[in-house]
C-alpha cells in the first residue's frame, strides 16, 4: 500500500497516517518529493485494506498494490490446477465438454438427451433439477425428481453430472447426487453458499456473475477455496452490458486473463453468452481458440418446447456437428479432443 | 403476444404456430398484410412465456406485450401502497430517514451512533450484523451480537431497527429482532432467500442490484409479494456502469419509473450510490426532489476507523447539516419531514 | 508517477527504469522496502504519459498520480467560472433555463415554441438546425434556414440562442448566428471539432458522451480551453449504462462531482437523460437539487408530430408548471429563478 | 409497424391512429382482440420512423418490425461483399492480417515494422498519421509527413496501406496517400465525416465505437453505402463495459451476428479490444475463430518507447509467432492463410 500525501501536507498530517499504519504493526517507508511526501507500507497489508487511510487530514490518494485473492492466484500455486471427476480430468490438455438441457423436464427427455450428446463425444451431462427464474410463475424445476433422473442418466450412459444448487440448504441434499455443484451467475456473491459448498469436497463450477468483474469474481472462488476445497472451475459465461442484440456479452478477454491470473481451470458457456443458437458453434470455438480447458453447452432434442432457454439450445444433431469442428479446432490450439 | 411470422411464411408454417398457440387454450387472431402475416394470441398470454415461438420454422419475432410482473404492478393496485413500522409510516407524504452505521461494531459505536441520528432527526436505525463482503477475509460482522445490540439501541432510542438478512435459514433469526429485512444489493436474485421472507409479515427493504434492470428488479419483488408478503420498499442504491469516479450510478431516473410502474415505496441510498461523503449530501437531495418516498444513510461517528464502507459514512455533524437542507427541501417537492 | 517494482527486480532492472525516467529530466526517489523498490518521479510528470515504463523488464505496476487535465481543474482556478451572454449570466446563483425544439421544424413552430418558453420563464431558446441522426435517411435539419429562424425567433423575444455545430468547416457559418455553439454528445471526442471552436471566442456547451468517463468529458473541455477559449458549459445528458426503460441513464453523481474538480458551469439535460416526457420534470428537479447551476430542455408544441425526439418533448403547459416547481425548488437549494 | 392500443381504447382514439397512419399514404390492417386493437402498419414503414405514435391518446406501445438499415443488410444483398485492395482480397476465403505502429513516429521506426510484419506475412500496412488522443497535450501523429513515409513504406515493401482519418477536410489529403481510410471508434457516429468518405471510391474500414450498438454500427455503415462507396469493412475493436482488468471487452459475439446481418466484410482488432500485449494473441485466434475475415494488430519494434500504445503492441517476433498460430488455425476454421 503506498499512501500519497497532499501537495501542502503538514508534517502533524503525515505523521498521524505513520503513526496510523504502525499502530497495526507495519513499518512506513518515507519517500519526500519537492512536492509530495508518499508513504510506503512494508509488508502484506491486505488485513488493512477496511483502513480507511483516504480519510485522514493530509492525503490524496491511497494505492493499493496487491491483489485482494491469494489461494486462487498463480503466484500462490504456479502450476495449473487439474482434478479428475469420476474418470474425467478437469485443467488436462483434454478439453472437456458436458452438454445436456438447461431443465431437466422429463426422463425420456433427459435420457434422450444424455445418449445423443454422449454419443456426439461429450463426457459430462449438465441439466438443471433447481432453476433461478427471474418470475416466480415460471417453471422451477422438478426439484429432488430431476436430481434423481440425472442419477438415472448418469447410471444408464456413463456420464458424470453436473446440476445447479441454489441455497446452502439444499447444499446436503444435491451433494447426494451431482459430481459437480454449479453455482449460476445469480449466485456468484452468495456468500452463505459459497462458505457451504466450501465445506464439502465435491467439485465446483463458479459461474461469473452477470456484472462481477475478474477479481470479484477470483474474489468469491477465495470463498470456496478458503473453506479447503480446493476443486473449482470458472466458467465465463457472459456479462450484462448496453448491447442488446444478443442475451449477454461473452468476455472473451476473461479467458486468457484467468489463465494469467490464476491456476484454477476456465470453461465458457457459449450458450448463456450468446442467447442465440446460431451463435453457439462460433462462440464455443472462439472460447477454445483463446485458451478455455472446456465448454458447457445447452442442448435440447426439441428446443421449440423447451421449458427454459430453448433459444439458445442446440439441437442434437447439431451439436454433434460442433463437435466434429471442435475436434478439427483443437490439435490447432494445442489441446486435444477425443 | 404478437407472433411476427417471415416475408415468404407458408401457409402451412402459419398453420403451425396456429396450432402451436391454440393447443394451450388461446385463441390468435390473423393479421394478413402485403409482406407478412401477424397473428396475435388473444388473452392474458403469460404462462406462455417460456414457449420459444422463436424458433418455429417462418416465424421472424416474438412480441410480448404484457410486463411479466402483476401484483407489484399498480395496474393491479392503483393506490400508493403505506405502511406503519412500530409507528413511522411509509410510504406516506412525510419522508422517511434511516441512518445509522454500515456495520455494527461495537456497543458504544452503535449507541452513540444512534442517538446522533435520532437527535439530527432520522426515524428508524440502520446497522449490519451480518456483512456481505467480496473478500472472504474481510471483517464479516458481529452476528446475534450485533443484532442484540441493534435491539438495545432500539430501546434506548425508541428508533425501529432494519438490519440485512443474507441466507433463508437467518430468516428466523434476524426476524426475532429486526423490524425490516433488509435485502442486499448482491441478492435481489437471491430467489431462496426472496421467498423464505415472502412467507414472514415483516416488512423488507429490496435492494436493487448492480446489474438489476428496473423490470427484473420488480420481478423480484413479485417473489415477496406473490408470497403473501405485501410490505415491501425498493431501495435505488446505484447500479454499475463504465464509470468508475464514483463507486457505482445512481440511476435517479428509476425513481419516477418506479412511481409510474409500482405501488410501492421507493428509498434511494445515496451512500452506496457514490461511495463518496462529498456526494452523499447532493444525492440526497437529488433522491428526494425526484420524489422519493424516503432514504437510507451510513453514519459513523469516526469513519476513518470504520470496519466497512467508511469512505461514504457521514459524520454525525454532517448528518444533520444534510436533515436541515433536507427540510427546507422537503415542502418545496409536497412532502413533509419533521 | 509512482513505479512499483517487481518482488524479484533485479539491481539492473531498477537501474534501467531510473535511467529512463532521468533522460527525460526528471528526478528519481528510491524507496527499498523489504519486498518492494517504488520509484518516485518528482515533479510534474505528464509529459511522461505515453512512456510505457510497465514494459520495462521488471516493473510491476505503474500509479500515475496527476489528474490529467489542468485548465479546466478547480486546482488550477478554484473560483467559479462565470460569464455572460447577452445579458444572461451562466454560472452564477440564478439558474438559467434554456428550452425549445429539438430540431427546427418550420418558422411558426419555433417562433410558437420560442414565445411560450420566455413566457413560462425560459432565458435561452435551443433549437437544431443540423441533426446527427443515426440513420441518413431521417430529417438532417433545415440547416442554414434553421439557423436564419433562431435568428429571426431571437430578434422576436430578446432570447440568446444555442445550436449545435457538428463539422470543423461549419463552425464559421453556424458562429454568424449562434450565441452558444452545442457540441452533441456523439461529438465528444471529435478533436477537430473540439478544437475548431476552441480557435473562437463564443461559449460551448459541451455535452457528455454516451460512454465518456466524468474524467474524458474534463480531457475534452481541456481541447476547447487549451485553444483559448474559457467559455465553456458542461452537460450531463445521460449515459448508455445496461438500463434499457430509459433512453439513457442519467448519471446524477456526475454534478457534485464535477462541482468539486472543476470550476466550469455544470448544467444537465433532462431530456435526452430520460428519453420519456413524463419523467422530464423530476428528473429536472433532481439536476437543479443536485447543485447544478442551468438545464436545457426540449419543448415542442406538438409532439405527437416532432420530425424528432417527439417523446423526450414537453408541451408548453407542462413546461410551465415545471418553471413553477423549480421557483419554489430554487430557494431551498440555495439558488434564484425569477 | 405494429401499433398496440391500450385495454380502454376508444374508437375514437383508435380512428385517429389510423387516419394519422393513412394521412402518409399507408394502408392499415386492425386486429381486434378481446382486450386489445392491434394496428398493423402495411408495406415499408421505415419513412414513418420519426412519427411519435406513441403519444397519441389510447397508445400502449409501438412496436418496429423492420430492421432499419437496407443496404448493409444481407436481405438486401445476400452474398458477402469481395473487393480488391492493390491486389489483396478482403472478405474471401483468404483471411487478411493488417499489421504495423499505432502511429508513425519516424522513417526508421515505420520501415523496420512494416519489413518484419511483411516478412512475418502480414499482406497490409497500418500506422496512423493523425492520432485522437483524449489530451491536447499529448503526441498526436506526424500529419501529412506521416503519410508520406506511409507510402514510401508501401514503396519498399509492396503492402498496401490503410490510416485514419479524423474530419472531412482531410479527407482530401489522406485520400490523395492511403489504400483504406479507417475511420475510429471516436468517431463512428461523425456523421459528417461518414459522408465525406461515402462519396469517395476508396474503401474503408469503420470502427465500432465503444458504445456502438451492433445496430447503430450498421447505420453508420449505411451512411457510407448510401453515398455510392458500398466497399465497407466492419472492425470489431472492443466496446466499454464495466470490466477494466482489460481496456475493452472485445464483444466476440458481434462477429458471427454481422456475419448473419450483413453482406460486409468483419474484421476484428484484438490490440485495442485488449489493451494488453499478452491478450493480443488469444484475442486474434478466438476472432478467427468466431468467423472473421481479418485482423488488424498492433506491432512495434520497440514498444516500451511507442508514442502512444505501448501496452498493447506485439513486438515483430511475437507478431511472428501469433502469424504461425494462425496459419495452423486457418484450415481448421474452414480459411486459408499463407
Amino acid at each position: 500500500m503506498i499512501i500519497v500525501m497532499k501537495h501542502r501536507a503538514t508534517a502533524a498530517e503525515i505523521g498521524t497516517v505513520v503513526s496510523q499504519v504502525e499502530v497495526h504493526g507495519y513499518k512506513t517507508h518515507l519517500s519526500q518529493g519537492t512536492e509530495r511526501t508518499i508513504i510506503g507500507v512494508v509488508g502484506d497489508d491486505r488485513p488493512l485494506e477496511n483502513h480507511q487511510f483516504e480519510l485522514l487530514p493530509g492525503v490524496e490518494q491511497v494505492v493499493r498494490i496487491l491483489k485482494p485473492f491469494k489461494l486462487a492466484s498463480r503466484d500462490f500455486h504456479p502450476e495449473n490446477t487439474i482434478f479428475d471427476v469420476r474418470g474425467v480430468t478437469i485443467g488436462g490438455p483434454e478439453l472437456v465438454v458436458m452438454a445436456g438441457p438447461c431443465a431437466v423436464e422429463s426422463r425420456s427427455q433427459l435420457l434422450e438427451t444424455a445418449h445423443a450428446v454422449k454419443e456426439a463425444g461429450a463426457t459430462m451431462l449438465r441439466g438443471g433439477a433447481y432453476k433461478p427464474r427471474s418470475s416466480p410463475y415460471s417453471f422451477q424445476g422438478l426439484g429432488e425428481d430431476g436430481l434423481e433422473l440425472l442419477a438415472e442418466a448418469r447410471d444408464a450412459t456413463g456420464l458424470p453430472i453436473i446440476t445447479e444448487v441454489m441455497s446452502p440448504e439444499a447444499v446436503a441434499l444435491v451433494g447426494r447426487y451431482t459430481d459437480i455443484f454449479q453455482i449460476g451467475a445469480r449466485n456468484m456473491q452468495n456468500y452463505a453458499l459459497l462458505q457451504a459448498v466450501g465445506q464439502t469436497r465435491t467439485p465446483v463450477m463458479l459461474k461469473r456473475g452477470l456484472m462481477g468483474t475478474v477479481q470479484e469474481w477470483l474474489m468469491s472462488a477465495e470463498y470456496i477455496l478458503s473453506g479447503g476445497n480446493y476443486q473449482v472451475i470458472l466458467c465465463e459465461r457472459g456479462i450484462r452490458t448496453f448491447e442488446t442484440a444478443t442475451r449477454n456479452t461473452l468476455d472473451i478477454n476473461a479467458i486468457p486473463l484467468l489463465k494469467q491470473w490464476t491456476h484454477l481451470p476456465v470453461f465458457g458457456d457459449p450458450s448463456h453468452a450468446t442467447g442465440k443458437w446460431e451463435l453457439v458453434a462460433p462462440a464455443a470455438k472462439a472460447i477454445i481458440a483463446a485458451g478455455a480447458d472446456g465448454l458447457i453447452i445447452e442442448v435440447h432434442p426439441h428446443p421449440e418446447v423447451a421449458l427454459s432457454d430453448g433459444a439458445q439450445s442446440l439441437k442434437p444433431e447439431r451439436f454433434a456437428e460442433l463437435m466434429n469442428d471442435l475436434r478439427r479446432l483443437a490439435p490447432a490450439v494445442g489441446r486435444t479432443l477425443s
